[in-house]
């Protein structure tokens, strides 16, 4: 986040946040991105559009940062020992419930993206960017506890395995996400796949 | 495919429906699924929308068979002797430019099944399920042959694997698909987690 945009959010506090970004949500379940106007959002939270496009500059913004708000666990913090302990500890962090709202939601945005150039880029700055960056601090403690070799060819496709395991439950399973299914996909294809 | 349908699809000859599905593409291309209407394919191709229905008997058939009709290889005719082989020349059959092309389309389509419930279905029924099936008769072969254990908890997991490297190739990386990203991918993460 640029010093400008913590500025700019810092004007309010973290309860309206949290309410704001609630009702965007709210809003992305009912009518998905394309049909999320900045005026239903005003309209919803009580808030002028003129503060909202001050706050977080374009609906894109704002529709990604209230995804991203959902997040209960930062990646990078996560640190139980092992990289095994590290992946399952990551999939318990969200119950199947929440897990299943919240990958739909995800999946809205992602499609999305396509037909919508800035979008795509505020998904992959502010969405798909950190996750990466805290999954590579994972990785890395699992590289320097010596549990995955430095040069395992592996190592820079450990998101798109896990990209394909979101996409594809629904795609191909079509059957929820859930824990169980993440817990045997970690287990099964992304340990192996490092030698772990 | 149905009785039915192959006696409706064989009124017409494979040279037309090439045509027709050539036709589809370029629609897709310039306006989307969404956009897409059968009346504007009727128009393009000097047919009447009653003989479009009466062949592919919806939209969301019609655009997913023709997308389909870009396939240049069957998986489960793919027979090299080895599982590495195999990938390879599933990876190898589709030039970049072509493969770019092709994932921008099926990026399009995959990305409206979550609108549209009938094109969902379809695009499961035939286009994932076939892959699905072709594939499972690449990995069966490398089992028979003993290059992968029966039980490789991995096996299941293969089309997630790959789906996985289609779309993050694009959020992530965002780079296109091209062979030599496929290559290093199968040799680095499909191929290691089954084992070979």
């Amino acid at each position: 986040m640029t010093a400008e945009a913590v500025s700019r959010r810092s004007r309010i506090t973290p309860e309206r946040e949290a309410e704001l970004y609630g009702a965007v949500l709210d809003l992305l379940r009912e009518v998905g991105y394309d049909g999320l106007t900045m005026d239903a959002v005003a309209a919803r939270t009580r808030s002028s559009k003129a503060t909202l496009y001050r706050q977080w500059g374009s609906k894109a913004e704002l529709a990604v940062r209230a995804l991203r708000s959902q997040k209960r666990v930062n990646l990078e913090d996560v640190d139980t020992g092992s990289l095994r302990g590290d992946f399952h500890r990551i999939v318990e962090s969200e119950d199947d419930c929440r897990m299943e709202e919240d990958s739909a939601l995800m999946r809205g945005l992602a499609m999305a993206v396509h037909a919508n150039p800035d979008l795509h880029k505020a998904f992959r700055e502010l969405m798909v960017a950190p996750e990466v960056t805290g999954l590579g601090r994972v990785l890395q403690r699992a590289v320097d506890r010596g549990e995955v070799g430095a040069d395992n060819p592996a190592l820079p496709y450990v998101v798109h395995m896990l990209i394909g395991a979101y996409v594809a439950r629904d795609l191909v399973d079509g059957r929820p996400l859930n824990q169980s299914f993440l817990r045997d996909y970690v287990d099964s294809v992304v340990l192996p796949a490092l030698g772990v």
